[in-house]
């Protein structure tokens, strides 16, 4: 079975409408290549009853949660903190961490504020930050990153060796001038030889005046999704238009 | 009291990585401006018992529930179904909806797949397409869009007039080069004068060089939110910095 996982994304500035989210599409592609499927997002404020409510719930349900954002030294970079009271023990400063932020920001700069920075749940394993040193931590199946994207990516590229996926989600696609409307009796019969596979149809409509739809199949058996894309193929042929391989140029 | 919403983005495409989401952004200015605050989104897949339970739970927490995808004519597009589950309402042909569709397409090409397009809960209103003519609609406190992001903003300008929301979300920013670990001890006092805002920091660092922090204070109460920024600027000049009204150019 492919294992699944859940992104927490923390953050009131993605709710406000104030920041583009640019986290999910990373992780999700980043967990499809390693084999572990990213089955839900939710976005959810900065206050403590929330993020702890949904850690507990997601956890549960998903055999990885990953969260981001709320990790500095600000007043509402409490993510640490309620992610310690989830899982149910101490936050407290780590030794290993709090060295190398002293040593990275210097004595003078290494004020309260940012000492918090180094305060894990007990039991954590730090992950690295290669960009701003403060790091994130793994906790049972919890993964705490940053949600500033450089530092984000960084994170995910040092805790990745350390995940244990399923074989990779692959994927193949094909276009056509056809509308949904015309494809979608034929891809429900595709769908159906398919019970494992997500095949989905995607419209398109580019400046130059380009209309259609690309059919995509997706799933993590190379073999099933190869003969699926076949099929495709040979729908778009059954009604009258071109096939082309992959997606349309933006 | 400040209405809530939560937005349900219903698309394994998302999930995947295969698409970037421009629908949380547009939804959450559009909702702030009516005075409805977006107070969690939820990506979830393509499937019947997630979208029930997640329509079911998320209708009863928040005041109003915004979906978005799953309502074209393919075997994928199965939110309508699930929305007449969730609330317990069978779903029916919607005439009015049908007939508008059979104008726009032609009766030859208005084809069994493109009439399920017609389908409603019973007693939902149509939400009006002015793009491609098949409806959302609304029904209790669910509102169902299109994923599509040019249709779905056409449907959300349409809905917007009967939505009622309270005073708008408005806020105020000042930025300079101080860092969060600086500003953080000043900002949560400024916090916590003004529980009933939201005062977030938000590090940038442009390709020219330029770091800093942006200090942003938001909320639907304008003179607080005024008050706020009078303190923040004080803050960054106490600090010994130049408070720069505004955000930061990209």
């Amino acid at each position: 079975m492919t294992p699944t996982a859940c992104l927490l994304i923390i953050g009131n500035e993605i709710l406000s409408g104030r920041t583009q989210d640019a986290n999910i599409r990373f992780l999700a592609t980043g967990l499809g290549e390693i084999g572990i499927a990213l089955d839900e997002v939710r976005v959810i404020p900065d206050r403590a009853p929330r993020i702890i409510s949904a850690v507990s719930e997601c956890r549960a349900r998903f055999d990885h949660v990953f969260t981001t954002g709320g990790i500095g030294p600000t007043h509402d970079d409490i993510t640490a903190a309620c992610v310690a009271e989830a899982i149910g023990v101490p936050l407290e400063i780590h030794e290993e961490s709090f060295r190398a932020l002293e040593d990275y920001l210097g004595k003078e700069k290494f004020n309260a504020a940012r000492q918090r920075m180094a305060m894990l749940p007990r039991g954590a394993t730090p992950i690295a930050n290669s960009v701003s040193v403060a790091p994130g931590f793994t906790i049972a199946n919890v993964h705490v990153m940053a949600g500033v994207p450089r530092i984000m990516q960084a994170m995910f590229n040092a805790l990745k060796p350390s995940l244990k996926g399923g074989a990779p989600l692959t994927s193949v696609a094909w276009y056509s001038d056809l509308r949904e409307g015309t494809l979608a009796e034929g891809l429900a019969e595709i769908q159906a030889h398919f019970p494992d596979l997500d095949l989905g149809s995607y419209s398109f409509e580019r400046d130059d005046g380009r209309r259609g739809v690309t059919l995509v199949a997706k799933g993590y058996d190379t073999e099933l999704v190869a003969e699926a894309g076949k099929q495709i193929r040979a729908l778009i042929l059954a009604l009258g238009a071109e096939p082309v391989s992959g997606e349309p140029a933006p």
